[in-house]
């Protein structure tokens, strides 16, 4: 079942837990698929967020939104393209929409530029369905422990998550890809989710 | 005088001697100027050039236009931008309209889709003047001893050098900021007409 699956959500949502979880169900069940990330493992594609990660010049925000679409170029075409191809089903942590509330709605490009940009990038590929899992960013901070990236993040890091998180409810009112999943239930719940939307569209049974 | 003149043409066309030429001409004359190019001496630049040509992976066309741009998206915003407002004419060896040929027309990738990208990368920023200097590949080739990068200059190699020439043509049958310069021409004479065409718009006296 060739279908491309993206997952996305702010900073402690509980992404990784999930596509443990879904992966794990997809192995049980022979499911043909593959999971991803940005960088994917692609040298070039790792090269590059090096770069933008631990530069140690500042990063204009065009320069880095360029630098995250010329990665992402690389994966869609190296990675994701093909394996779609071979009839895959391909999971995705973050994609394009990630750089759309980070780099766009957050950073202060337009969503217009960004996508300008992307569309390029992505050879218009976009995907098929996109879970965001939703959750505050205080809380998401609290349920991490709040110590993680600790007493670091200050008031202006924490609007600047609220922002991405508007950012997202944007993006999921214009588009009918985007299935907003509330965070805050258990992961059990979160997976059944996702588990349940996936067999409503066909592409699990 | 605030103005964006840029540098344009194939291997082997003048371009370093008629900037030469240009630079001591500016400098006798005290013409507050500032002249660079790609990757322009920033750190970032210099990292995302260094990766461009010497990684030892295939990198996507799309990655590859990707990554110029965001070379050139922080060369405008950190240098060329900051030199306009200061009030000085800043020459640059090549430009986006490099990207338009070597990227976009010899690579495969339209001039729309390059253009789109470009005018994010620059935030629209547009040459003034833009001189072309016009040569036949196998006269450029031959001129310059035929030895340098010798015998590995295959046929498709020309071939790729004379899609960049078609490329640029098209390109000055468009916009009127392209000035042809037959660079088969003396050095004198070259940097005459350029001399010619900067008094004329009043960019020097």
């Amino acid at each position: 079942m060739s279908k491309f699956v993206t997952f996305e959500g702010g900073e402690g949502c509980g992404k990784t837990t999930l596509l443990e979880g879904l992966k794990a169900y997809l192995n049980q069940h022979n499911v043909d698929y593959v999971a991803t990330r940005e960088p994917g493992g692609l040298k070039i594609c790792e090269e590059i967020r090096n770069m933008v990660k631990y530069s140690t010049e500042e990063i204009s925000k065009r320069a880095e939104l360029l630098l995250f679409s010329a990665s992402r170029a690389e994966l869609v075409q190296n990675y994701i393209l093909p394996n779609l191809q071979d009839g895959k089903l391909v999971l995705c942590d973050r994609f394009y929409d990630s750089s759309r509330v980070y780099q766009g709605y957050a950073n202060g490009l337009s969503d217009e530029e960004v996508m300008n940009v992307t569309r390029f990038a992505t050879n218009g590929l976009v995907p098929d369905i996109t879970f965001y899992l939703d959750i505050d960013p205080k809380v998401a901070f609290e349920r991490k422990g709040g110590k993680d990236k600790g007493d670091r993040i200050e008031q202006r890091d924490l609007s600047y998550h609220y922002m991405v998180r508007e950012g997202y409810k944007k993006i999921a009112e214009k588009e009918d890809r985007f299935i907003i999943i509330d965070a805050t239930l258990s992961k059990e719940q979160v997976l059944n989710e996702v588990l349940n939307k996936l067999r409503k569209e066909g592409i699990i049974e």
